[in-house]
């Protein structure tokens, strides 16, 4: 979509302020992962455990940690990197910046709208009244911001995204295609008549640096908001609701649930297919098995597995005597035989089952 | 977004029909939890058992159950203290009305469609050849509602919602963001050259006062009809399949799956991330537990957890017992050490597992 | 939708090469399910333990598999009743062709997009710069097709999908209303500032005859690719993480998650609510159970269940055992008791658990 640089080993040193062994002439076209690199790549190296692909790669030229050193490939020797490597793939890969700078003429802002001056809003979007939308904001064609929306600076909304009216996005906010900020919580009032249901009247207050992935859904809160930390990121699929509150720079993978007016503090990760009861507290620095089941409040930095949930050791000691359960039995009725022979028929009756 | 009102304690006693204890004349601004509630804000009791609430609360009137007293806050009787919050928490917060009347100028409507008069159709709206849409129907921009569908009268539906081919919607349905109404079941015949599409010619009818989560996903039936019965309620994410039907009332928490042709009763409460294999029949008042998976069918009135599941109590003692069976595998082998100390090689083998 | 034809039963026998025993003369109005067809419908019975039905099904006629016969009903003997059917089906009940052929004008394609003749592309989508679309292709009101995509020929493309920049689909690929194709993968480097983005470069490779359901997400690659094989079919709410590799002809259910960098064989057939670790390889003709939980790799030909997954076999055993694990804690506590009786304070405080 774009020429891709072309600098010599030299260059990616200084560039990366690395300490080059080997030669500073070689031309590197690409970046690519050390199994697949050819001669024009520039790899990385992130862990000197793996040193011995070190021996084989085919790459040019390879990033590593200071003190690593080979004599078949030229490497540069760096703090991070990792960090390097993906400030190379960022140069040689710039993201596609196809969506046009202004306003899309297809796109329905309501003159009510204030939205800035450089912002990107592609075609068929849809901005509602009242809504506030920030500089160098980015929206893909089709995304919907309903009315009394604020967002921030430098926020990218993919295609088909819903924000619904009151929602509160801070800057750099990503949200991924299909997601859906400000649904309806899910409550209602049982009544003799049917389930009556509550008006969903809060919002959501998104912070700064939150990624939100595709299609995952975050409920408005009843009254008040619901809440995403500072640099929390979100995968697909997941499900917030009403009241809920998610501290900072957690990570939750896909397809997890997670009920009404919990609380999950900072700094937690959280697996695949996890879900949490309502109105838990889960603690700072907490870990969570993917398809965990959590039904009490967890402790800062517990790490916890299993539904429902136990503490990871016990959660493997558990899972791996299951394995020899079927035995167990066995052994048991062996014992039963040799202890009751002949002397209990309730005992040998059990011992039958 | 609107002007909220400012009634005195004494008019709230009289709109609530309640008995009022303490000064009449107290301004009401707002409505809130009874833990925030300032000196101008109305709360709620529910369960008396919570009535040291009424030692610490900010609030200045509380809403309560016949019996209940307090001297140190404004108290009105009720009958239903919940209700009669829900009903001031409507009048203090109108749910927003931003989408205006009419068929915004962007909307596209086939020509054959039938739309009544007074409905709201936002921008971007797509609707069908010969689809009918009743009075009183709001649909927000970018509702995509296909041809040959029927919507009832009072409905709520939401931005991004897709509405296929032949569905029938009863009346006051609500639809949230990103709700997929018949969407193909998934129905493939294996053939020696690979999965053949079964088409999937039957369609989804949901009846009055259904509401459907946000990207949840009702699929048609293959011949015939998939059914949500009138009252009940699904979350968000929520998978519903094929010549499924869904009984009157039964409530649904998000990223359940339920299979095709499955059949469910009225009145369930069923938890997130249940799943319901295909061809099973789930009986009335039946209550599942949140990530149960359901392999057989389930009586009247059952309580159901686990995965597989079983009796909810049965389920519980099981959960109670592993936790100790790394402890069991001890004791078994100091029972076999003690029984068969020196008489059995083989059962010494098995003890060292 | 449209008028439906009328065969006899003479007529049928002969479209579908079968052997009709009975009146040739019947009027066939529609097909339907062997239990609820009538007089005028043909039906058909794929397994002959069901022959019992036909001593109480009210069709007019059944196609059956060779050597059933029925003095009650007209029988067509053929040698794949289930597909014979399904061709009858499709013929009496020709699927929904209700998009117009053509580009709607409110569809908003790019002046470099290279549209084939013969496409039908709906109000409101949007089709990016570049963008390729083959002969045939039909695309739904409001689907958002990227910049740099390319889209083969016969494809289906329902309302409301996002198929993201450079995504690369094959021939005759279904995707249901809402999937994601390439949302960016969830990849994020900690750094001591919080997580940092690591920018998602790759693409999303989808081979022919493939069909993904509702709302389900595929995410693009880091580098390189993430790729669905030929014939394979995706349910509703499905995530696929970036990187993957997903073989032919195999079927997954809902609400799966597949993590990053999983590699799945051909002919797998997935249950629903599957959670699959990242960087597993899963051979070819696996069967995995519903709600399994995949932390290890699978062989060619396993049949998994449970979570974590165990050989089914061993799964079923040891679910077997847990109903009886309470019990055995007793009989436990009875041995010791016969076997440390007064002897052992230490065991008898343990039996006490």
């Amino acid at each position: 979509m774009s020429v891709p640089p072309a600098l010599t080993t030299a260059e990616i040193a200084q560039l990366v302020q690395g300490r080059l062994t080997g030669p500073g002439d070689l031309v590197i076209h690409d970046v690519a992962k050390i199994e697949d690199a050819g001669p024009h790549d520039l790899t990385f190296l992130a862990n000197p455990r793996y040193a011995r692909y070190l021996e084989t790669t085919g790459a040019g030229a390879v990033l590593v940690s200071a003190g690593t050193t080979s004599n078949r490939v030229a490497v540069i020797e760096v703090s991070d990197p990792y960090a390097s490597f993906l400030r190379l793939l960022e140069l040689y890969h710039p993201l596609p910046s196809w969506l046009p700078a202004g306003v899309h003429p297809t796109a329905v802002i309501d003159p009510t709208a204030v939205v800035a001056e450089d912002v990107s809003i592609g075609a068929g979007c849809y901005v509602g009244p009242r809504t506030k939308i920030g500089n160098g904001t980015r929206i893909f064609p089709h995304a919907v911001i309903a009315a009394d929306v604020v967002i921030g600076s430098d926020c990218e909304i993919r295609s088909r995204v819903s924000v619904r009216e009151g929602v509160v996005l801070g800057n750099r906010v990503v949200l991924q295609d299909g997601a859906v900020i400000g649904s309806d919580g899910f409550g209602f009032a049982p009544t003799p008549e049917g389930y009556r249901k509550i008006p969903q009247l809060g919002r959501v207050v998104i912070a700064d640096d939150v990624e939100i992935g595709a299609n995952s859904t975050i409920d408005r809160a009843t009254l008040g908001e619901t809440v995403i930390g500072k640099g929390t990121k979100l995968d697909n699929l997941i499900q917030v609701a009403h009241n809920t509150t998610i501290g900072s720079h957690t990570v939750i993978a896909a397809l997890t649930g997670i009920s009404g007016s919990a609380k999950i503090g900072d700094r937690c990760r959280i697996g695949g297919q996890v879900g949490i009861v309502g109105h838990l507290t889960i603690g700072d620095d907490v870990a969570i098995g993917a398809k965990a089941g959590i039904a009490n409040d967890v402790e800062n930095g517990a790490v916890v597995s299993g539904s429902p949930s136990r503490p990871h050791n016990l959660w493997k000691r558990i899972e791996a005597s299951l394995t020899r359960l079927p035995e167990l039995f066995h052994r048991v009725r062996k014992l039963e035989a040799a202890v009751f022979a002949g002397t209990d028929k309730d005992s040998k009756r059990n011992s039958t089952s």
